[in-house]
Parts: C-alpha cells; sequence; structure tokens
C-alpha cells in the first residue's frame, strides 16, 4: 500500500488536498494521470451501464437538493453515527466501533495531564476509548454525517441545506420527469456519476474512505414480483464489469449481506467486494431497496408517483389501468474506490532476471482505463526529422479520439520504464528506418515484445487492441 | 427563451431540481439528453485543451479545500456582495445592482404594511429598493458568497471549511505538485473540470447564473513578459474553440474589460460573450492573474513556488539558474452556461412550406455536441426481421463509441421530428429492401436528404460526419 501511495504521488496520480498548507483530512486531488485513470473508469461505467442499454439513461443532478428530501428519505433523522469523546485523551470516536468490553472489566491506561499509570472499570455501555483505552468517557451524541449549508444569505433553521449524502435520492425525485420525457416503461433504469458528501469522524486507507468522493449509482425499476430476478441479474452483472476491466477474478467476490447487516428498507443487499491490501472491503453495494424510496417521497411530496400502464389489467382488481410503484434494485459502485481497486490489482513489480538486468514496476492496467493510451518516441531527440514524424503520428491519434502522449527525454529504456510504471499498453518509436520504408517499432507492456509495423496502420492496430 | 426552457423539461435536458417539493432557487438537474449534452460540451473542451496538447495537463481537485487556501486568495475577505434589506417589502438585494438616483429625489412606493401610497427621499447612498421602490432601506452589510460547512463533528471556527467558489485555486495550489510528477516546463497549463458553489443572492436566466454550477478553467503558467502575447494567443484560441462547434459567429465576441471592470490583481482581462435572448452576456472570462496568486499562495503557506530552470542565467544577475514566479494567463469559461448558449443558438423553428406541409422544430447542434449521434429505425415495429436488423445496427454503433437509439414507436415521419427536436444528426431506417440488397436509408437532420448507402459502410460514413 505505502507503494501505490508512493507511486501516485511521484507520478501524479493522486496528491494529498492542499498538500502545500499540510493537507486536509480526507481531502485527495488526482493529478493528471489520475484524473484521466478515473475519467475512463466513470466513462466505461457509462458506456455499459447508460449508452449500450435501451434500458437505461443518465441524469447529473445538483449536489445541493431540496432539504425535504432528506427527511422523506429518512437521513435528516436517522444517517447519524454515534459520537463519543474520550475524556483523558480527548480522541473523537464512533461508539459502535470501539474495542468492546465486559462491563466491569478492569483496564489501564494513563491520565489525560499527568500521563500517570491509571486503572479503570469499563462502564455499563462495555466499550472504552481506542485510542488510549480509558473508559472514562462523554455520553454517546447522535451526528448527523451530513454536511450542512446555508442558501441565501441568513443562516436559518429555513435556509438549511446539505450537500448530498449519496447520489441515489435525485433518481427517486426525478422519477416521474425522466420516464414521462424519455417514455420509458419498466423495467427501466436511470443511473448518475457524481460527487457525494459524508462528514465521517473516521477516515482511513487513503483514497478509500473519505469525506468526498465520486460514486457511479443505478436505480433500476421494475415491477414487483420481478424484483428478486433483477436483482440476481444485476448482481451477476456488476461482477462481470469488474472482471471484464482486468481485475483479477481471485480478488473479487460477491458477499450477500446477513439479516442484520441489511438497511432496514432492503429486502436483500450485498457488496462486490475486492481484496485490498487490508483485506476484503466494498466496492459496489447492490439492494433491493424495494418500493421504500419512492413510497416515501410520495408520502412527503404528495405527488403520485406510479407507474401506469393502460394496456394491462391490474391484477388485484381485473380492470386496467395497471398502476402500481415500481420496486427499486441498485448497484451503488464507488468511482473513488474502483480507482483504488484498479491501482492496487494492477501495481506489479518485476525482479531482474536472466533475460533483463534491470527490473521494472508496471501497472498492468486495462487499456481501456489506461491515462494514456500509446506513447510516442523519437529514437534521438535531435533528429528533427524523427521529433517531427513522431509528434505527427501523436496527431494521428490525437485526431482518432486516441489519448497519446509525446516524449523525447532521456534514452529509450527509460523512457519505456515511465511509461510501463504509469500503465501505458503500447509504445511507438521511430528511428532511422521509419525514414526509409516508414515503418516504426511498436512495443506492448505486459510482455515487451516488439513489432515492426507500418506507420499507415499505427491508428487502426492500437484501436483495435484496446477495443479487444 | 419560453420556448427553451419548455423545451428543455418537456425532452429531458434539464428539469427544476427536486421538482416534486417545489423545487429549489436556482438549482437545476440535467435530464437524460442534458447529461449527454454537458458531457459532450466538456469532453470537447477536454480534448482540445488537454488531451490534444502537449503542454497542458489535467487535474480534478476535491471540493472543500484547506480554507487557508481561501484565506491567502483573498476570498474570505474580499469575495463579498453588499446586501440590503428593504424596510418595506422585506426584499432583499444587492446594492451595486439596485436602481440608482440622485440623493434627494422624490420616489413614491407603498408602505409595507397599509400598501398606502407614500412618498419620500432617496437618501446620500443613492439607490432604492429595485422591488418596490422604497428608499426606506436597511444598512449595507457585506455577505461572503462563499458557502460555508463544517468539518467533523464540531460547529467551530476552526472546523469551518468551504465549497470552493471557483476551481482555480486548485491548479495554483498544487502547481508544484503537478509540475514535479510531469516534469513540465513554463509555458504549460493545468486544466479542471468541476462544480463550483456561490450563493448568490439574485439568480435568473434559467441556468445561466445558479448556485451551483460546473466550471471549465485552465491555468497557463508562462515566464513573466510573455504573459501578453499569451493573453492574445489565447484570447483568439478560446474564440477559436466556440465557433468551431458551431455558434454562430454574429453571436460570439471578445469583450476586453475596461481598466475599472477590472479585478485588481489582473493586468488585462475580458470576455467571451454570446448573444443571449436577453442580451450579451459572459460565457468565458479570460485574464492575465500576473503572479498574484502564486506570490499569495507562496507567502501564506511558506512552500516555494517559483520555478527553476537550471540552465538558464537569471537576466538580473547574471548567473545560473534562472528562478521566477510564473505569470498566469487564465481562460475559465463556464460549462453550464455553454449548454444553455448552445442550446439557444441551435434552436431552430421552420414554418410549413410547399415542400413540406408541416414546420419542425430543430436543434442545429453540432454532430459532435449531439446527445445521440443516430437513431435507428425499424420501418414497421411488427416486422422482427426489421427490428432485429435495426438493433444490429445499433449495437455496431454502440461497438465503435457512437452514441445511437433504437426507436421503434409511432410512424417514420414523427420519429424522425423528436430526433430532429433533439437535434440527433442522423437516422438510419431499416426498411423491407434492407433484406433485398444490404442498405439502409439515412437522412440528414439539417437539409433532411436522405441517401441510400450500405449497412457494412453506416459506421464509418457517420464517424466520418462527426469528426469533420
Amino acid at each position: 500500500m505505502a507503494k501505490i501511495v508512493s507511486l501516485c504521488k511521484r507520478r501524479g496520480f493522486v496528491f494529498p488536498s492542499s498538500e502545500i498548507y499540510g493537507g486536509l483530512k480526507s481531502c485527495y486531488d488526482y493529478g493528471p494521470l489520475g484524473v484521466e485513470l478515473k475519467r475512463n473508469i466513470t466513462g466505461e461505467w457509462w458506456r455499459t451501464m447508460v449508452h449500450e442499454r435501451e434500458d437505461i439513461v443518465g441524469i447529473d443532478a445538483s449536489i445541493i437538493m431540496h432539504p425535504a428530501v432528506w427527511k422523506a428519505s429518512g437521513h435528516v433523522d436517522g444517517f447519524c453515527d454515534p459520537l463519543v469523546e474520550c475524556l483523558e485523551c480527548h480522541a473523537r470516536f464512533r461508539a459502535d466501533k470501539a474495542p468492546r468490553l465486559p462491563p466491569g472489566s478492569e483496564v489501564a491506561y494513563r491520565d489525560g495531564k499527568t500521563r500517570e499509570k491509571k486503572r479503570g472499570k469499563v462502564e455499563a455501555r462495555g466499550y472504552v476509548c481506542p485510542e488510549c483505552n480509558s473508559p472514562s468517557l462523554s455520553p454517546e451524541r447522535m451526528f448527523n454525517l451530513m454536511f450542512r449549508t446555508n442558501l441565501g444569505p441568513i443562516e436559518s433553521e429555513e435556509s438549511t441545506v446539505y450537500l448530498r449524502p449519496e447520489t441515489a435520492q435525485a433518481m427517486f425525485v426525478n422519477f416521474q420527469n425522466v420516464f414521462t420525457s424519455y417514455r420509458l416503461k419498466p423495467p427501466f433504469g436511470i443511473a448518475q456519476v457524481g460527487k457525494s458528501f459524508r462528514n465521517e469522524i473516521t477516515v482511513k486507507h487513503f483514497i478509500f474512505r473519505s469525506c468526498e468522493f465520486e460514486q457511479m449509482e443505478m436505480e433500476y425499476f421494475v415491477e414487483p414480483g420481478t424484483d428478486e430476478e433483477w436483482f440476481a441479474y444485476w448482481r451477476s452483472e456488476r461482477l462481470k464489469w469488474y472482471l471484464s476491466l482486468g481485475l483479477s477474478s481471485e480478488k473479487v467476490r460477491f458477499r450477500e449481506h446477513a439479516p442484520q447487516e441489511r438497511a432496514h428498507y432492503a429486502k436483500a443487499s450485498g457488496d462486490v467486494e475486492y481484496l485490498f491490501p487490508w483485506g476484503w472491503d466494498e466496492l459496489e453495494g447492490i439492494a433491493n431497496r424495494t418500493d421504500f424510496d419512492l413510497k416515501r417521497h410520495q408520502e412527503s411530496s404528495g405527488k403520485k408517483l406510479e407507474y401506469v400502464d393502460p394496456n394491462r389489467e391490474d391484477p388485484r382488481t381485473g380492470a386496467k389501468p395497471f398502476r402500481f410503484l415500481p420496486y427499486v434494485v441498485e448497484p451503488a459502485a464507488g468511482a473513488t474506490r474502483s480507482v483504488l481497486a484498479f491501482l492496487c490489482d494492477s501495481y506489479d513489480e518485476e525482479p531482474p532476471s536472466e533475460a533483463r538486468a534491470e527490473g521494472r514496476t508496471v501497472l498492468r492496467l486495462h487499456a481501456r482505463l489506461a491515462p494514456v493510451k500509446v506513447a510516442v518516441f523519437p529514437l534521438v531527440r535531435k533528429d528533427e526529422w524523427l521529433t517531427g514524424k513522431a509528434r505527427e503520428i501523436v496527431k494521428e491519434f490525437w485526431r482518432s479520439g486516441t489519448n497519446s502522449f509525446y516524449d523525447e527525454k532521456d534514452a529509450i529504456g527509460r523512457r519505456y520504464a515511465r511509461q510501463d510504471e504509469v500503465g501505458t499498453p503500447f509504445c511507438i518509436t521511430v528511428d532511422g528506418q521509419t525514414r526509409e520504408d516508414d515503418t516504426v517499432t511498436i512495443r506492448y507492456r505486459d510482455d515487451m515484445r516488439q513489432d515492426r509495423i507500418k506507420v499507415a496502420d499505427a491508428v487502426e492496430i492500437v484501436r483495435k487492441k484496446i477495443l479487444e
């Protein structure tokens, strides 16, 4: 993990936010390569979930929504963590995540001021401070995870608004506008990629859990009774998606939630998990949310959110039309987490071997995800014909919409090594022979094989490999 | 304008946010077509500003940055509007935007409670309430436009953080991390697309001025002394960009700011303006920000932000290395505003003519911006061979990365009309002849011309037209 964090900073994937000011708890900025990797991940999601499906459309809603949305969804009252302050070391922590000990058992800790050793007994609530072991704790206080701010010049109860803690509610609130304007009928989905915000007390594992993060969520609206089938469908589809982009199959799994893990509204739920360096952890949650959300918004807003099928009979009454509140199956993926998973999974160090005196670091990213698809080098930087030709080839790639990168600095071996380290799948070198027969060398990242190809074929060869 | 707002809602471009709860002041959600249009605009900007240039790289920074950033930039102290409340009608307005009248002149207005006519004299400050004309006003109060919130569980001065009011500061704060990791030297640029937030008191013109909006900003770092040249360069490049995507040349202009319009740190500035239905208004600001921002951040953070060129002599001392704080030229475009400009500019109504009995509404969007590039229809929905073939063609387009849409509902004329209205440049119809000779009809949106083409050529023909 330390190696990945270091590579991220050194090569411009991820920087601590506002680093010149000492950084800000759990906020990160994506550098030149990180922003491309993240764009490619969200772009692939959008392609497979929205563009390549007749039944799903996208939206992009505002981050600040009407506060009534969060009252109806239950977030204003229920999206809370129990917060406790240690009276000795003043650490703040979540009661439900603190180390549990039998009430009455004896513990040793240090006095907050004198630093002298003290002994004490665990209180009835059965946990101690995770930092210093002290059983001397403030009362639990429920702390809402939504960031609050005020819309307009007056700070008051009425002007309070929230930064969305999930993108999903926008799909429920826009449900009717979307299906009316787009003439959709269930089963259909509404998808969104965007930032969400949670005022998390504990943040850890680099970009894995941060206060500001990016989600890729899709709400799939189905006829009640077909929801279990669709839950199974999406569980399988979403697993396939990660595998199709190259995540190692032995490091991805779906784990069904036990009943006590489920949100109160969910009929079934589970997580797509990845085996991160610290263990299995969530990449994407998939839930059968039933009609919980639409029902809540229908009640709170007073607006009918039913789907009306004029051509079908209501099975309860035998009469047309058939009105129903759709059930919702939700695959909710973390874009930020996916960035980390793809980085961890593709990171590889090859030791020196008989064939190669020097080892190398290589990011074996799927070509569709690689920030730069092809790097183009003139063998020698001082030969203007070579640099001119290499730049011409770069432009040909640009014209075809393939992100390519020109590099003339340092020896060719170092240039290959730099591209391996950031996951560029193809390198093209222009050399003396190019002048004679208009061919170049293409070098493949994974096996370092080199082929001689015609300049005129370069774009098509790379494009095909990427689409493979 | 009313027609555009109505089209936006009816066809799924833009909806009022949280509409089922009565909407939220100046917040908008992008529907299925709006999100594609916005993605295409920001995608084109990214392609031309980042991918197709050796000298510019992208970043994606967090919206919540360290509060010290906004102190250094001057936003905490200076990003304020003078806010006034009318003591009669209780409207809140900006003093600097209120109707100005000579102090002492007499005005007529109505009493806030009794609604009786009153007469009064304009005070020394020389303006009245823009709503009711009353000269009876509260004192001016400076109101900061940044949204404030708190990071962590305690609401206090120290935990106060802001939603960024511009994306630009992230480029200054990350300046050193980016140029070090990417081995750049001036002139070079850092670009970002993302949301910014301003707690505007007055919002108007649909999505033109809203509290939450999307920017496309680029900071171009240059050697001092070359800044004027680069300002001229970017002014011309950015104008060309809008024209290359089809904005009418007589409706786009660059207006240089008068000295009193300029921000205090700017050496030169001006706006790319578009002739909106309400008049000329800003699409993009271009400014020569000098070394103001880097200098402020260098002073506040105590970190050196100079660029050091080891191979050049400092012209002041004659000795190597040459250290300097780059000047910055900034083209800062509004993505949200661009969406509106492209919609306004492309909206067209064709009256019925001799050749065509019915008129039509058509969005003449550039093919690169069109939400859907190609719609594919089976002539008859009941013929399974036709629908199967049409869906096969749709999939071919998907595979090539071209957003395509399948539609079988209603008569073919209505399907064309629906696509014209949302700007789809190409429609392909599969009919009986397709079965015989594997050809289809391609119909062009703008002149409604129809050609017969081979199915096998369809993807390439459309791809070429889009890249034209």
